[in-house]
């Protein structure tokens, strides 16, 4: 039975991240015909896109409601006092989050990186090798057949660090200059999602049409910020259309909920 | 140069995840000095521990702050309002994101497999094996020493898909179970964590005494709680401190903001 996990072995292997969804990352295949031709390591594109995805799409469903239930009071200043005192606050939380996660997420790596290449120094050939057979068994690979590769790849030390970060640790190299980046698309993307649907108060003197235009605009982007978003990640206009109802409940229940909330508590003595 | 993606080949794995920062599973090892006894599958106290952070960080910052920032208004009932209002929708947002990002990573997961068993009955074997010689040639192994396992791996269909999926996908099986399980958690730990710094609001009736409570409470509970999610990723206490810090400079940086926003805010016209 393993022991709990002592003062070198960490029982998680990172901060929380809000933006992890894509470290796991999808091969570009140029052809999806031909297996061969595959290659698999993912674009910067795709790590800030799924930045802007994360940001704009939390952006766009809390301020919205916050708003809304806010409008029900019946003051505009009030709604967009409370909307960017929320804007502000969700996009330093988000964007200092994400990067200081991603930061985090460096030190682990290179900290396990650090811890193999110490146990690599200390261990007995055999021992390595063990290990490498002990990944590649879960393949119904034999030890047999196994053999002239791990005996290859034991003699190599960074490859087999290497193989073991990505087959048994399952950790991906972070990129060093993606913190900041990350934490600024995540922030900035945020505010903008968060800005739309206020838009309409900061234009309009009566707060009831002022909420009418925000759930107009806001409706026509979670649909079609939902479609795009799903459309994106599963390349079908089935999913994509999914991903649009989703988006759009997500963000309806949460006006509404803030809305009936606010209307009803204005009325009774808090 | 890679295509643009296909129709069936997606620009990103699956839709976007608040909650995928520990999917990149740590081994938890019985002994850090021995290698060839580590196990490499993570628990599933892990997974909930991490919604649980998630959540609960971020329903710490953000309705600590808007409360903050409303409370320079000097309504406890607008606190209140505008609080519980924020805590509903960014649960809602949270919890419903975090399920619905589980369920759409699972069909991710399965459509991307099915794809891999078409391949599989429409390749010719030397395809198959060329894209696990690609697959190993990256740590440096020859051709000659891989052949054996590459025939072996190659006969067996359903573990060529999983060393595929694993080695050069890098998808993990999702856990079907786990979508709500991870929605409910992360939704009611943002509840719990944005609940803490309203119950000064709720107890006392000057908004300005209760501000200061709110603000001594969050501060404690910020410090705690990022030393203590820090010390359970990393393990050691220096780790816990630099987490401790950082999660209070991010909740004060919030709330700071809020409130300076609301202050002036209400000294003008808007």
């Amino acid at each position: 039975m393993p022991q709990p996990p002592s003062e070198s072995s960490p029982l998680l292997p990172a901060e929380p991240a809000i933006e992890r969804p894509w470290d796991v990352k999808s091969p570009i295949q140029p052809d999806s015909s031909s297996i061969s031709s595959s290659v698999s390591s993912g674009m910067d594109l795709t790590d800030v896109l799924r930045d802007v995805i994360i940001g704009f799409s939390d952006g766009l469903t809390v301020p919205f409601a916050l708003t809304a239930g806010l409008s029900s009071l019946g003051s505009t200043k009030l709604v967009i006092m409370g909307g960017l005192a929320e804007l502000f606050s969700g996009m330093i939380s988000m964007g200092l989050g994400a990067y200081l996660a991603a930061v985090t997420e460096r030190d682990h790596y290179n900290s396990e990186e650090q811890r193999e290449l110490n146990q690599v120094d200390c261990c007995l050939p055999q021992e390595l090798r063990d290990d490498v057979f002990c990944i590649l068994e879960k393949y119904s690979v034999s030890r047999e057949a196994a053999a002239p590769l791990v005996e290859e790849l034991c003699k190599n030390r960074e490859q087999w660090i290497r193989f073991r970060m990505d087959f048994s640790l399952r950790l991906e190299k972070p990129n060093i200059h993606r913190a900041w980046i990350s934490g600024v698309t995540m922030g900035l993307s945020y505010l903008v999602g968060g800005l739309i649907p206020m838009i309409p108060y900061f234009a309009m003197d009566k707060v009831a049409d002022a909420l009418f235009v925000s759930i107009a605009v806001t409706v026509v982007i979670l649909l079609g910020f939902g479609y795009v978003k799903n459309y994106v990640a599963i390349r079908n206009h089935r999913a994509g259309l999914w991903g649009a109802i989703q988006t759009l409940v997500i963000g309806v229940l949460a006006a509404g909920t803030s809305y009936v909330l606010v209307k009803a508590l204005d009325r009774t003595d808090v």
